[in-house]
């Protein structure tokens, strides 16, 4: 919960942007003045409240408030769009009596329809009075989904600190707009220097390291608010420890919501001799369609996954490849082994699933987290409409 | 048709390597001795075949014949695969009464298991009695298919010299294996250190141009044999065109044949500031899932375009660039224009349709084949065991 640790509020309210009858505007509140750490995607066709919360990271100034809003992406907006997201965080801050640099502003929903700044306008206003009162993480975890089916929350401790998270993960993980967001809070007390690294190498590891559709999510907007409230850290590398299996907990519930999916599959590639080679044999077998319908047919195709492997740009000698399904070893020494193969296919009905890939020829290694393609995957996407 | 060109036999026979009934090995033969040009996949994960192959254009040295069989790979085979393909080669020489060197060797079909030489040794006594006496173009053609619905072929003359030439993409186009052959055969008399970059230049506007999935096709094989029996060519410019032309039509010809396909798409991507850019971009669209499923249920949805391109590594910038699908702008300026999005999609509804980006940075352009993705794509694959 993004209200877990302390002086962070947060409450949501129904501001008539996304369908009636649900809160689609999210106000995050903390008590004193945050130290702020964000990651952003790396389309270059980037959504106006992104721009937006880009410069306020830039800037290493503190923060205290994040509106977010779903249902309208306030993406292929133009400069009224960078506009409408400035004027969201005037507005924002008048009610609240900051100023509006220490408002950042998030969208998801619909790309390339103007905001309706008149609902939010009131919309505003209605959750900037509700959150002095009233304060609940399961509510905004809520709000700012689309078209996830489960809200996503997580939350650990380290020492004398608390951290707090959800995030929305539409399943539509690409590197788009209107895809992902995530918040995070904490109370720790840590120096913008090495909060904002800390982040970058977590998100490495867990946002940037899933894929639904055939590309690695580069996720919108990952925000990290440390207001200090519980003190400095003793410990950062368990602090950054627990901020990582937090970030993971969110990733995998983003994985497992994928469109259509109904596997998890962990790839982990070894033995690669660069850390490049790594993530290029780990990423080209994620997103490998035929690797993906594999999945979806408990077909243990190591072909496929040999295939992509072997496209993918890293340095492979096929007779040191070793390919795992289900722990299962399935080709080595540049032959298949006498596997069998129906048992291994029986494995493959587990709702979560384990492929190996070694390549023996160094030690860099890297871990991502797929889903399978699904013909419902194909319904729900040829169906959205705009 | 291969045999189209003069001096070209070609037969097909039974030799029970593929299901029984039908053709599944071939044999094409140059009656003089012919230049050689050769394209392979990228994949490091390169079947015996393709090795064997790789050596003989590397050799730049003449070749009279060509063996193919379906219905097995020989990749993930191991050195003994390298041999088999040896053998074959060796096989077919002393029954055409020439050096195993002039014989290329190419395999399509299942991968990872050992070819059945017993059965390939029969056949080839067969096929190589079968082309003295009967030559048939429509026959090889069908006999090099896998999961093929249809056999491709197409010819065209330039000047004085005739080209023919046939492939066979499963659908499954993707750098694999065991996905794609195409067998090109001309008269002209063209020296090997012309015909070859030729070739190059050709497959990579062609072949290396389409997509069914999500990776662009880096076509397993494609060779080209010029035996000369039409003597020199007088005009190259109008050769290459016609080359050209050729290949473009077996290439379209394996997207419209792409596994569970209903259409067949062209993306223009131009104004980008390089071809690199371009590239990146046409690429990017051409695989995108979301892209591709929107293809499928008519859905206008030029955000997932527009995304595509951004995160394609591509030079943007979102006001400049532009989208058309079927020939009308969707967006522009930075913002949807207020096109008839209804008109547009009963328009996508046709069989073949254009996609246009427009990066207005430049002046590189790229143009590239792909597929819509279906639910049928999903079944095929899943269901399609190795």
């Amino acid at each position: 919960m993004i209200t877990f640790p302390k002086g962070f509020r947060a409450a949501a309210v129904e501001a008539a942007i996304k369908k009636p009858g649900r809160n689609d505007l999210t106000l995050i509140l903390s008590e004193r003045p945050a130290t702020l750490a964000g990651v952003f995607t790396t389309n270059k066709f980037a959504a106006a409240p992104v721009e937006y919360c880009r410069a306020i990271v830039a800037s290493a100034a503190p923060v205290r408030a994040v509106v977010v809003n779903a249902g309208n992406a306030n993406a292929g907006t133009g400069s009224k769009g960078l506009e409408d997201a400035r004027e969201t965080a005037r507005l924002a801050a008048g009610h609240l009596g900051m100023t509006s640099a220490e408002v950042l502003v998030c969208s998801t929903g619909v790309i390339g329809r103007p905001m309706p700044m008149d609902r939010m306008a009131a919309g505003l206003e209605k959750v900037c009075a509700k959150v002095r009162t009233s304060s609940d993480g399961l509510e905004v975890a809520r709000a700012i989904m689309t078209t996830d089916t489960v809200e996503k929350h997580a939350q650990r401790t380290a020492g004398t600190a608390r951290i707090g998270g959800m995030c929305k993960g539409a399943g539509m993980i690409h590197p788009g707009m209107a895809t992902m967001l995530c918040f995070i809070a904490t109370d720790a007390d840590l120096p913008r220097e090495r909060l904002q690294p800390m982040l970058a190498r977590v998100v490495e590891k867990t946002f940037n390291a899933i894929s639904v559709d055939n590309d690695m999510s580069t996720n919108d907007t990952v925000l990290l608010l440390a207001n200090g409230s519980a003190g400095p850290v003793d410990d950062e590398t368990s602090f950054e420890q627990a901020l990582l299996d937090l970030c993971r907990e969110l990733a995998l519930k983003v994985v497992a919501d994928g469109e259509g999916a109904t596997k998890i599959v962990t790839i982990e590639v070894k033995g690669a001799k660069t850390a490049a080679d790594a993530r290029l044999a780990a990423d080209a077998v994620a997103t490998s369609m035929l690797v993906k319908t594999a999945l979806f047919g408990n077909d243990p195709n190591w072909g496929r996954i040999l295939a992509a492997v072997g496209r993918s740009g890293a340095e492979i000698v096929t007779e040191r490849v070793r390919i795992d399904v289900c722990g299962i070893t399935l080709f080595e020494n540049g032959l298949p082994t006498p596997a069998d193969l129906g048992a291994v296919s029986t494995a493959m009905k587990a709702r979560e699933l384990p492929i190996l890939v070694d390549i023996r020829l160094g030690s860099a290694s890297r871990t991502v987290y797929t889903t399978d393609l699904t013909r419902e995957y194909v319904s729900i996407n040829a169906d959205y409409t705009t």
